[in-house]
């Protein structure tokens, strides 16, 4: 069996430790992939290999691609379930449309991260659109994406897209003030190259870049996993952004825990009602059209996913608003 | 390591069918436990194991509780996980206010399976609620539950509630017509001794023992996984009930793509807006005091819930109103 020595075992008698996942295969089920991490100890998600198409260390990480048994392609960076194609459009749908659908117009729209395309390709369903950027630190990721995901690479071939390779904390340092109407954090987890993602001074350049009531969605964990994350994302931007300052949520059954939260931020100026949407996409569209229809989003479930169960609630609503 | 003999591991070469479930130990990581089922192939969700409490056979099903690393006690029926001491307050509090927030003033309210207590816990915070019926096939589940769940099985401790241990089927066909204002059923997947629980003569026997305009909520599995069940279920649901039919879901982290359903349906009789609830859970209330506040349940959880993404919503809007 091919996979028998890329997959591993745990060594007799120990146990895993999630520092397999530095190698990008962190399996134990011989055959099967395991999803393991310090993030989310104690649990693994576990996925039935077919066939491992890409393996590769970039600058950055590790990148792998497997098709799966029933989850269709697999993209692994590190260890870690960044996209399956069989859930991936709940994840682009929602941090793309949760922002967009919010203001109207849109015109300028950077995108930081998702080098995979996803995000991009629901970017691209916008006609009011006129300039996509996209600032994505690893190349590998691009690559692999139009090589094995066409379904998400398909975002690339947007001529208003624009991609910069390179790290997206030194790309919004030199993006001049009030340029763009959103900007998308589309990042992995805050452990690895991700992480100062997370941190103020990257949520301070995120608020120059964007015009005044421009507003902001960044990958923000998961309710079940991570609040004390969630508390210090909502803090930070509490501080930083003088507009609306809201936690979403919604269901991915392959991210750990099966949910994963967006945090959505707008500049002081004209007021934003994220969990209101403004602009409703148009499936009649010809852009849409030719995409097909959305699978995930609707403005109900857009309005759904700013409702937070009770123990979240209490640690989030005091500091939104 | 005392649990190596017992969570299992795969013969070498081979691969796990979900057949292993059938032991009720169905882990393939050493020290770890393994959902594996052909309900949800190509996939498992493992929890580490820090101690087996308790393992038995019953008439009915495997029975299994583990100390787990990171989400408390775990009840196990069959290899497929029931209730974690860390996520069960979403589908407890979702499975019973759903439906009962739903009327006004719930007199008489009837649980099928449930042997845990959970539902019980939640039912008990009403004080309109004079009397609980509970008919729950397996009294292993119960003396389990009442051993290593005290905070589940603090629910059969109401005055109220009535413990009939047999086949909920039968039970209910010698229910006289038009007893209860709300039924919930509380079964695990129809494979194995809740299978009968998905068919359309149980959902006839069940609108029967309903008053007029009066609620039924049952567990109705995954929209990521199990689409053509549910299908199913709605048209059953359709056909039996005069009233509203309405789909409801929710995230439990250890279910199967971490969300689970409801199938919620009310008789003929005075309509029910399943979506906007007329009974709010008043925290103030002795009852509740008591039993402390609702961790996950409130009203916009209650409206959001029903809120379906764009893929589920083409199959089951068609068939609900």
């Amino acid at each position: 069996m091919e996979e028998e020595g890329i997959v591993k075992r745990p060594s007799e008698g120990g146990e895993s430790n999630g520092t397999g996942a530095a190698d990008g295969i962190s399996a134990v089920i011989p055959g099967w992939f395991s999803e393991m991490s310090p993030m989310w100890p104690g649990e693994a998600h576990s996925l039935k290999v077919e066939k491992i198409l890409y393996q590769g260390k970039s600058e950055y990480q590790n990148v792998m691609v497997f098709e799966s048994a029933t989850y269709g392609k697999v993209l692994v960076l590190d260890g870690v379930i960044q996209v399956t194609e069989r859930d991936e459009c709940a994840y682009q749908e929602m941090i793309t449309h949760l922002p967009l659908c919010s203001i109207q117009n849109p015109k300028k729209v950077l995108v930081i991260g998702g080098g995979d395309g996803g995000v991009l390709r629901e970017v691209s369903r916008y006609s009011s659109i006129e300039q996509i950027d996209i600032c994505e630190i690893d190349k590998m990721v691009v690559d692999v994406s139009k090589q094995f995901f066409p379904n998400l690479a398909v975002g690339f071939e947007d001529p208003r897209v624009n991609l910069h390779i390179g790290d997206g904390v030194a790309f919004l340092k030199v993006v001049p003030v009030g340029t763009y109407d959103a900007v998308i954090v589309d990042s992995s987890d805050p452990i690895g190259p991700a992480q100062e993602l997370f941190e103020k001074p990257f949520f301070e350049s995120v608020a120059k870049a964007l015009r005044p009531g421009g507003v902001v969605c960044t990958q923000a964990e998961s309710i079940w996993l991570h609040m004390h994350i969630i508390e210090d994302i909502v803090s930070n931007c509490r501080q930083v952004f003088k507009g609306s300052v809201k936690y979403a949520w919604t269901t991915v059954p392959t991210y750990p825990s099966g949910v994963i939260g967006f945090m959505l931020c707008s500049t002081d100026g004209p007021p934003v009602d994220f969990q209101n949407p403004v602009h409703l996409i148009d499936e009649r569209d010809e852009l849409n059209k030719t995409k097909g229809p959305l699978k995930f989003y609707n403005p109900e479930i857009h309005y759904a996913s700013f409702c937070l169960p009770s123990f979240a609630k209490r640690v989030i609503s005091s500091k939104t608003n």
